[in-house]
């Protein structure tokens, strides 16, 4: 097998039967030796980050097929921390569909002037470019189509599958008493062109509180499954 | 009469009819000394900017009057640089609403990934806050709901009139062989609940060009009106 593209949390493999590997590693997220969901690179290294964003991803893909929400996954080997999943394309060079319970990170930076910290937000769903140079921009529905990345029925199933899936991680969260502050997925077509759930979803692309509490990664894994 | 507001590019005085009169300045925004109709502060002063500004707009907001289009004007003294306005009232601290037929600007520095410096655009609107601290972030349809700023219907209206007066004042320009790239408008709603086109219509809020090269805001409006 060979490998094609190394992420910053995830290297991927291609396979000879036409699906890929995904490869999850201890890296994470943030900036300053500090993890951050929403942060655009490698912070720091974790012992145990990979397999736990893992089995988390493989807990919610196996619950999310089971509703008939189409994903990439086929299967996990837990113990060598990879993922086989079917070949995807993104829209364009990528984006991220965020949805949002309360008014954190990003969000409070640009809407601060209208928003408390922390306020309760009704499945707010907004898109950004994956684009390390310029920051991730947010864009808009209008903005995707007419750059040719999204047409506007896309955007809506995206829009439609984004709280669909939110709101049951969210509800799976909250049997463990914790809150889903915000969550951050990532979209492609199938080879059918078939809008599917793509990457994964752990701690490392999710907020998660309790009792107030921010829940690192490994320790969400570990509350949730075991 | 009273001066209850000290802006940039106008000040605000409010009259005894209980309408206000916008008292045009020859203070221009841009940065390091160089106009730029998209900057935050004021860049430096030019004799004779504040009346081009009122000339053009004067212009531009009876034009609008004929074609029905609701504004907040009622007169202009151009000798002494003021316009008499009714009062209308912000939505939330203050929109800005874009409508770009180029990418250029803060569009290029967002989207440069997926479009080319000049690219044509097809009347494209965005909205963002008026929110200098947080540099004028953009704002979805969704957020600013959400965010209590302008209900759907509303920002339904806000688009059409943008693109209906953006593509007026194209039109206008286009007489003169004067290509307009992008403008910034700002609305309100007058006592009624209607929204009205609020603020001006210059060289200060658009970019202009002529055989390829930008033309200046006092220009602009010699070659307009003269």
């Amino acid at each position: 097998m060979e490998l094609v593209y190394m992420g910053k949390t995830k290297d991927v493999y291609q396979l000879d039967d036409g699906n890929y590997l995904l490869k999850f590693k201890d890296d994470v997220t943030g900036e300053d030796g500090k993890f951050n969901p929403g942060a655009n690179t490698v912070g720091l290294t974790i012992e145990g980050a990979g397999k736990a964003a893992l089995r988390l991803t493989t807990f919610f893909f196996e619950r999310l097929e089971r509703e008939n929400i189409l994903t990439h996954f086929i299967s996990s080997d837990i113990e060598h921390q990879t993922m086989k999943v079917i070949p995807a394309k993104s829209f364009g060079e990528g984006l991220e569909v965020i949805c949002r319970y309360r008014a954190v990170g990003s969000f409070l930076r640009r809407y601060g002037k209208y928003a408390e910290e922390g306020q309760a937000l009704d499945a707010f769903v907004e898109v950004t470019l994956k684009d390390d140079e310029r920051g991730d921009p947010p864009i808009s529905k209008d903005a995707l189509e007419m750059l040719g990345i999204l047409s506007s029925d896309e955007y809506e199933t995206l829009k439609e599958m984004t709280i669909q899936i939110s709101s049951l991680v969210k509800a799976e969260l909250a049997k463990k008493g914790v809150e889903l502050y915000d969550i951050k997925l990532e979209f492609g077509r199938n080879d059918a062109g078939d809008i599917i759930l793509i990457d994964e979803i752990s701690g490392g692309n999710l907020r998660a509180y309790k009792d107030g509490e921010y829940i690192e990664p490994i320790a969400l894994t570990k509350l949730i499954l075991d």
